[in-house]
């Protein structure tokens, strides 16, 4: 049911995507690069969470799709910029070569900055100016984040703070500018926000666990990579137990807050189950 | 004349830039690093085409305001990844260390970043709609000129394209935005970014000429560093005397056609001359 919904959202905002990324034909390589990392598997949740917004304020997919393309190639570009050597340096990506990997540091680069312009542009297209502000505070704020995470040296009290741009920034413009696109009430959109805000921290808190997990079972050993390198989790600082409450907590305050815009909020319950049980 | 006019939209534009680098104090690295770009002592040419096609075309200084910093910031972001070791690896940038020097690669990239989400959050707040059409294609643009500049390998067939991708698209932006937020006619656009289309190219060529010049009368030889470095400039294609001319022309075509919007066009002409003749 949700791999359904999923999908289907899915493989709509794929189609636009790719009409989008042809506006830069006339540069192969930057055309090429910017597909490589936007066509490489990835769950495609935030655009999810757009249209699935819109809907249940009372709009089509249709209604909020630039939207949701432009939010999932905030996302890419977020990603390709955070594998570079001066980042984060990760070599692969969701099983194959990180884009500086693949095209070199200059063109990943680029790839990053065309992905987040072409973004805007696509939001030009948009009839509904709201999720232009909503969309851009939040492409904003997750720069805020980046740059708190960078420079915060593991310190615990910007922790929440700082997942709170990174990752929940990105969830509050999603359902905000598919509730934009719906001419959502002032209430909806407040519960919605109420969501993302919920659905964020389970979302970096699973990561966390996930992290941990399967850095604990690789190396047989009882820290992850992440305790081991120094780096501020949850998990680090409420351990494994307290983090996996934590998520359950966050799931149900999800939940309720979702189901508090009315309408059918199936989509949504299911997503959350899938995000507190995921496995990847 | 021309200074004093400069002068005056170069302030507007700084003090109303000082207060959008404000929505970062929750990341005070960021911000530092995005203002240290920022107010490094651009001449503020983007925002002043843009704030002067707007008052050529009846509107006022402040109807564009915002649409100018958006400019700004893009035209900075631009430069500071452009600094970057993986791009141009330049350590000075206006007569300081560029970006990377100052705050490391990471902080670097994500000023970059910063702003070129900041200035799509201006247009957010910027009451016309074409504004952002016109702005988020040429910051497209520019990224594709980048890509095309990374990538051809000297050819020289696609000089001119690349030129005009990298350099023209961002002024075209630039007049387009300003009588975009006038409620310009179409008349008048299309003058506009003929205009654009030449200034562009003037800008583009008497850089060129000022790069060779500089570098041979340092280096005391007949040849500059674009050159030695097989770079393809206007002047490695067409000599020096080729591109002054060339200068001269677009000089021409770019007055004719600003001329054409009508209203008083003192500035944009001023502009040209200034251009045409610069030292810097």
């Amino acid at each position: 049911m949700l791999s359904e919904r999923l999908t289907s959202y899915s493989e709509l905002t794929e189609q636009k995507l790719g009409e989008l990324l042809s506006e830069s034909e006339n540069a192969p390589i930057l055309q090429e690069s910017m597909a490589y990392s936007v066509f490489s598997g990835g769950k495609r949740i935030r655009p999810a969470l757009c249209l699935a917004a819109c809907e249940l304020c009372g709009g089509t997919p249709q209604d909020a799709l630039l939207a949701a393309c432009a939010l999932e190639m905030i996302h890419t570009y977020s990603l390709i910029h955070d594998d570079l050597p001066a980042m984060d340096n990760d070599d692969m990506r969701r099983g194959k070569p990180s884009n500086h990997k693949a095209f070199g540091e200059a063109n990943a680069i680029l790839a990053g900055d065309g992905l987040l312009s072409l973004a805007f542009y696509a939001l030009s297209l948009c009839p509904h100016p709201d999720a232009l502000t909503v969309i851009s505070k939040g492409a904003f704020e997750m720069v805020m984040g980046q740059s708190l995470d960078v420079n915060s040296g593991g310190d615990e009290s910007l922790l929440r703070k700082l997942q709170d741009y990174k990752t929940g920034a990105l969830f509050r413009a999603a359902v905000g500018a598919g509730a934009a696109c719906a001419g959502a009430s002032l209430e909806q959109r407040e519960a919605l926000t109420r969501f993302a805000d919920a659905y964020g921290m389970l979302f970096q808190i699973t990561d966390d666990i996930l992290d941990f997990e399967g850095e604990a079972s690789v190396l047989g050993k009882s820290v992850g990579k992440d305790a081991e390198e120094g780096k501020t989790t949850f998990v680090t600082i409420y351990g494994l137990d307290g983090a996996k409450e934590f998520a359950k907590q966050y799931a149900r305050e999800a939940r309720e807050a979702v189901l508090s815009v009315g309408g059918d909020a199936a989509f949504f319950a299911e997503l959350i189950s899938y995000t507190l049980t995921r496995k990847s």
